[in-house]
This record gives C-alpha cells, sequence and structure tokens, in this order.
C-alpha cells in the first residue's frame, strides 16, 4: 500500500521479513502515527500478535508464519530430531497468541511440516523462511485477484460503502474488501468510498480512512447510525465487505454491525457484496448458527482512546454487552468476490475441495 | 427522576424555577458528575440552552419558558408599553438560542402571549411565571399519560431496544420513550433495557444508561451495530423510541440511527413504537421528505470526550458526513405511544386539529 512520509510516497506491506527480523506496521498507533515495529524473535512476534500490533486475519496469518520461520532459524543447537522437538514447542507458543484465529495456526503448521521434509538443520531453516515468505506472497496475489476480479461490479461514478477494515491493513497487502475499491481507483473511476466508523473499535475511521486518505480515493467518515440513511437516500451504490468465515450455506461472519448494512441494503435494493479468499470458507461448518460469536471486553464500547490517552465515554456502572462478529444470513448477500470469480451464494458448493 | 446522591435518593427535574433563578442539571457533565447550573438572568439562561447544558426538545421549551419569565422578572422600567417591548426583545434573544427548536419558541410565545393580557407590569410578571410553571408542569403531565399508556404494550420478561435520549433528562421528568419503561418497572414488571450507544454524541450510553441506573432498571449499554444481532437472535422483544418531528403522514424524523433500527426491527418482527406527544406531530409536513436534516459539526465523529478531556479517535484527514437526523417512513412503525392513546399510522389523522 502506498504511504506518504515526509513528502514522499513509498509503498509498504503490512508485515514482512527483513534479516532475520519481522516488520510490522503498528496498528495500534494508527491513524495518528506511523511507526515501524521490529521483532527480533519468535516470541516477540508472538507478543505482537497478542497485543494487536498486526490485526486481521490474513495479516495474522502471515506474521506467524515469520514467526515460525524466526523460530527456525533461532535453533542453535545440533541434530534434527531436537530442532524438530524445538519447533514443536515454538509454534504451540505462536498458536497460543490469538487462539481462535485459523489463519495463524494453518500458516505456522505451513512452515513446521516444511521443515520436516528436511534432510539436515540448515536445510530446514532455508525451508522455513522459503515457506513463510511464500504464505505472504500468496496472501498478496490472491487479494490482487480479487481486486481485479471485483473491479469488474464498480462503475465509474458509484458511491461504495464498507464497513470495518479489510484492507492492505488486515491482510499482507491491497486488502479483500478494499482491494476491488483500489483496483477500480487504479483504472480511472471515479468513485467514493462511504466508511463506516465501525463502532466499538473503529477500524474504519481509524484504519480504512488512513489507507484511503494515503491512496488518495475520495472517502468520507459516517457514524453506523448514518449509513441507513445515505442508503435511504439513494446515494450508496453497493456495499462490500469482508469476512472472518463463511458457512458452507454462504452465512457470513463478520465484524459486528456488518448483519445491520446487509439488511438495509437488501431492503433499499442495493448490491451487497463480501470479498474474501477461498480459505475464508469453512465447509465443516454447515450454516451460521454454529459460528460461536466472540463477547469481547466491555472496556471498547466505554473508553475512547487516541492510543496514548483513554477516556470514559459512557455511565461507567451500567453493564455493557459487545460482541465482536455477528453473522449475515446468506439471504442478504448478493455475491461473493473470490480469487476464482464472482460467486452466488447458491454457488457456493463448487467451491467445495 | 431519581438520583442517587451521598447515599441518598431524592427526586429532580431536568430543569425547575427557583427564586427567579432558572436551575438545571448540567448535562455536559453527565455522566460523570452530577451538578446543578443555576441561571440567575434571561441572558443566562438562553447561554445554558445554546451551550447544551439542557437539551431535547421538551427540557428546551420548559427552560425557554423559565427564561421568558426571568426577562419579566427582570423588567426596572415602569410602564407596561416599555414592558411589552422589553419582552419582545428578550424573547428573540431567547429565540436564538437554538433556532430550529420549536418548542423553544413555542413556550417563549405562550410566555410572551399571557403577559399581553395583563392589566399592569405587576400582574404581567405574575402571569409570567405563572404560564412558564404551567408549561413545564404540562409536560410532566404529558409523558406520565404516555408512560401509563406505553406500559400497556409491555409484558413482563420483556427486552426493549431504545435509541438515544427520550428520556426524563430530554422533557422535565419521566421522558417520552422511557416513560413507558420506567412505568412498567414501577409496576413491578420485570424488563431488560438495551441501550444503543447513539453514536456520534453518545446520549444512550451516557444519558440513558445515566437515567437507568439511577432507577435500577436492568440494561446493557450495546454499540449501535450490536442492536440487530440482538433482534435476530430473538433477545429484543420490542423498540421503544422518541421522535423530534412527525409528518402528516407518520414519517417520522428522530436522532440518527433509528431508521436503521427500524428497518431491522420490521425485519425481525418486532414491534417497533414511536412515543411522543401530540405536539411533536406536525400536520403542515405531509412527508418525511420535507423534513430538512440537519448536518453536525464534523468533531462529533472525530473526537471523543469525557466532557473534560478531548481525544481524536478517526483519521483526521478524512472528510466527515454527519447529518444529525434521519426519517424513518410511516411503514416502519406499529405505533405511536402518545398522551391520547396507542395511534397507528394510519390512524394519524384523527388527531389533526
Amino acid at each position: 500500500m502506498k504511504i506518504k512520509i515526509g513528502g514522499k510516497t513509498k509503498d509498504y506491506r503490512t508485515v514482512w521479513f527483513e534479516k532475520g527480523s519481522v516488520k510490522l506496521i503498528d496498528q495500534t498507533k494508527l491513524p495518528f502515527k506511523f511507526q515501524i515495529y521490529t521483532s527480533r524473535n519468535y516470541a516477540q512476534t508472538a507478543k505482537a500478535i497478542k497485543d494487536m500490533i498486526v490485526r486481521g486475519a490474513p495479516a495474522i496469518g502471515a506474521t506467524a508464519g515469520f514467526a515460525a520461520a524466526q523460530a527456525a532459524l533461532e535453533f542453535k543447537g545440533i541434530g534434527i530430531s531436537k530442532f524438530h522437538s524445538h519447533m514443536s514447542s515454538a509454534s504451540k507458543l505462536i498458536k497460543s497468541a490469538r487462539p481462535t484465529a485459523i489463519d495463524l495456526a494453518h500458516a505456522v503448521d505451513k512452515v513446521v511440516s516444511i521443515t520436516k521434509r528436511a534432510r539436515n538443520v540448515k536445510e530446514a531453516k532455508l525451508a522455513a523462511v522459503f515457506q513463510a515468505n511464500l504464505i505472504a506472497e500468496q496472501y498478496v496475489s490472491v487479494c490482487s485477484q480479487i481486486g481485479k476480479n471485483g473491479n469488474s461490479l464498480i462503475r465509474s461514478g458509484d458511491n461504495i460503502l464498507t464497513h470495518c477494515n479489510a484492507g492492505a491493513l488486515a491482510t499482507v497487502d491491497i486488502g479483500t474488501a478494499l482491494a476491488p475499491i483500489r483496483y477500480a481507483h487504479y483504472s480511472k473511476k471515479k468513485i467514493f468510498v462511504f466508511v463506516d466508523e465501525t463502532r466499538p473499535r473503529l477500524q474504519g475511521s481509524k484504519l480504512t480512512a488512513f489507507e484511503l486518505s494515503q491512496e488518495k480515493i475520495p472517502h468520507a467518515i459516517i457514524a453506523d447510525n448514518a449509513a441507513g440513511l445515505f442508503m435511504n437516500r439513494g446515494e450508496i451504490d453497493l456495499c462490500i465487505v469482508g469476512a472472518d468465515r463463511i458457512a458452507a450455506n454462504g452465512d457470513t461472519a463478520n465484524k459486528i454491525g456488518t448483519y445491520e448494512k446487509a439488511v438495509l441494503a437488501k431492503e433499499n435494493g442495493i448490491p451487497f457484496y463480501v470479498a474474501a479468499p477461498l480459505m475464508t470458507f469453512d465447509f465443516k461448518t454447515k450454516s451460521g448458527k454454529q459460528i460461536p460469536i466472540e463477547e469481547r471486553s466491555s472496556e471498547e464500547v466505554s473508553y475512547a482512546t487516541d492510543g496514548i490517552h483513554k477516556v470514559p465515554i459512557s455511565n461507567l456502572s451500567s453493564k455493557v454487552k459487545n460482541p465482536g462478529f455477528d453473522v449475515t444470513p446468506a439471504k442478504y448477500i448478493t455475491a461473493f468476490i473470490t480469487e476464482k470469480g464472482i460467486i452466488k451464494p447458491s454457488q457456493i458448493k463448487r467451491l467445495s475441495p
């Protein structure tokens, strides 16, 4: 993604590997400060995941892959069997950083798995770094294809609503929901993006707005409450959101509030698209009813922060209910934008492995 | 409304008149500090309205009535005609505090009007104070009747969603949307209230949650984004909101986000009630399309505050669109809860004067 610092625009990824260190855009400081966090060993990288310096399933996955590569490089012992037991305990620690993030476990397993085919420690270390870089590259390539496919749905002049941050910052680069928006902008289509601020954590007004500003894509932040008004006034042409998990019937778990926007879009005759890589489809989960909803800390609702100061913004003696995600039934989803094309909910079975 | 201070529970109104002073619960400090603001003259009271120490159409109306009474008492000249010209200039100043608040202008006009029937200055001053107190009492009596009527719609065990603050703090006492909730609680029904935090100004998490806490009515604050999830899960039995203006066809302007909740309620088969006094019905406005929507400051979205500290919570270089209200078409409204009973949108014509 493009980032302008000190008058110069540079290309950045959310996470990359450099001389044994994992480099991360520190997302706890955005949009107020752009800072690169350097993690020198796998334990520190696991802690960076836990502390949410990086967030978003694909970005966490790539970071975890690099953490496993660091673990391999850090092995100072002798003998491949000791190496394997070192990797086994390292992977447990990395996986515990965000236990529910499926991409994280997958990436670590992939790196560990390839080292098992190595004949010696040196070869295992090389293979681990190679595999970790490959995982990151694959994320970028999938997002790029989602962008190209999704761009076909956008006409010049369109106003697009997005919710939360399914952007470059949530992946390694480009994003999922923001990928078609980026490609539409690159292909000179005139577009305008309505950015739901996305309470309670404000990933929309903090991260998506930051990304769109950096790319100079015209946009405005709105309170989540205002999306309905703009839809009803005919000021929104289509909606694109990301996904955390898509069940076999097309029911989609995503950031809290996605369901509200999908119902409002349907009521107002506006297409509602979910942009997601194939790996987000979970064919073992039959419907959305089987997807557990994480209840998050009440502090997210009760306090606001700029990353430094924290102020109370609610009646603190009141109870808070803070579900982190909701499930949008497939009937509200026009289509999924994947790296394999635009797929209607009724066509999902085709994707099943 | 009940307020607990220093271990003792006392009954308070949002605004009252005491020895020529206007007393106000300072709503800019809630819920973090409960403080009574004393205004000693009409100019100061007008400024208190402007500074939003008091907000909510009926509360502003009552305060403006008292300001006009202060203006009458402050007249030190001789002769009823000089008194009238003093009142005329005072009423202009009071009305300019919040020019769009229709209750404000009505209340000031009522007080000024009664002084015109007085034979001398002394009688005019007495009449002004009498009329101002009467306006406040009428607000309380109307809210009380709304509470009794609305209570008939609530069953013990019900979970009720409300949006924004249409409580005692927005009126003189009791509230409109919160009136049926208070009466249900007083009549020992077991209820639970879901309080939309109501971005961007957070009147839900700051004011409604404060009122419900003080009354010990079980409740939880939720992000506006979460209301849909709870409706879809079957955890909400009915919705009650207030109104800023109701058109002749039943289309209702209210705090931004009301439209979203109404659409979601309909989609999930949940009754959606608007509690409002008859004076909120505007028969001159044929439909919601004629109601202008106020665009408010971007600061409300970009910053958060506890009344003392202010922190940025968004990408500050981004544009913000911040409509303060939206219009809910009548087809999403189950019924209006008024002091004259429960009225379906199709029955509004009956109310027309």
